[in-house]
């Protein structure tokens, strides 16, 4: 099936199942089901099978799912069974924190470049990669050949990070400013909103 | 309709809109349609009027909606036309970024109780708060009788964390360490994991 007739939700599954798959093999299982995944994740066995019968046959009837192999499989099928460089822009404290956490290199990520827009932050070194100048991020990211950037500015920074990084050829932004962005139908964006998150379970709340 | 009737989905949609009403609104819109905001979040305008009829008549036909209204209606919903007082366990870099964040206050949250197991870190204050013992999680949340929490641990102090705020009677987590928690039904449970963000845009990319 063509990567473009797969529904994006259910490629917003993957990466869920991916990480309880890579749990599972990091606490020595080698075979699991869609009903061990299933009670792992709160989605259903019959969810899971459907999603994953779009990319093929992974496991054999009665027999469940080999962890290490359907693990492999979603990484290529993801493309993370390579090391993506990413561009960081903002380094506040969210962007601080980004610039050094560790949990993006072995799931296929590795912030590489950082720019901000404050002449005191300019040539600081975080993770021994220096912050740059905002202004120089349609250059630097092309010469770098990156895809994927994060926006970790103010809100009202945002749309003009998101347009300096689109001139670099940025093709997917994951965008922590509590604000929507506009960019062209052929760039991904991916909003990070926690307050979103607490507001949807407060709903629930009395 | 009943609050239990309405999908999850749907309500997961409701802060979306909000943000994006509290935006216009800072921006001097009186009026909107669902084409105008279908047009700012990239979601269809008949999933929106969809949506939102789920709690009732919001717009006049042919004249839109009073953006003040509808916002405040919004936060009626979702029970933030108050303050939640929030608990933080973990306080890496992560979670100072959050504890420092000042996005919470005005959408309806304020971190408020701060803990961490580290001994280094037990009795230093961050914006007015100090950190308190881990262990005295379920004594301290439960007397002040919060019901939201975050967790920014590593991953394997998630489980353990999560079950500390059950017991003191926590009823919505977010989560921001990248594993599956598990939790009673009736406790919330919301995921941040960037990565998985990535990963999902990464697929589209070559």
């Amino acid at each position: 099936m063509a990567r473009s007739e797969v529904p994006d939700i259910v490629v917003g599954r993957l990466p869920i199942y991916l990480r309880a798959l890579i749990r599972l093999h990091s606490e020595g299982h080698e075979i699991t089901s869609s009903h061990e995944l299933a009670q792992i994740l709160g989605i259903s066995s019959a969810q899971i099978r459907k999603d994953l019968s779009y990319f093929g046959e992974f496991g054999k009837q009665g027999t469940g799912y080999h962890v290490a192999t359907l693990s492999a499989e979603l990484q290529r099928i993801l493309h993370v069974d390579r090391e993506w460089q990413v561009a960081l822009v903002g380094v506040g404290d969210l962007g601080r924190a980004l610039a050094r956490y560790g949990g993006f290199a072995h799931r296929g990520f590795r912030i590489s470049l950082l720019f901000d827009n404050d002449p005191e932050k300019i040539g600081q070194v975080i993770n021994d990669m220096t912050i740059m100048p905002a202004e120089q991020i349609p250059q630097v990211v092309r010469a770098h050949g990156l895809k994927i950037a994060m926006i970790a500015t103010p809100a009202d920074a945002a749309q003009e990070t998101a347009n300096l990084l689109v001139e670099g050829g940025i093709r997917a932004i994951l965008n922590y400013a509590p604000i929507a962005i506009s960019v062209p139908k052929d760039v991904h964006v991916q909003y990070i909103d926690p307050v979103a998150h607490l507001q949807r379970m407060a709903y629930y709340l009395d």
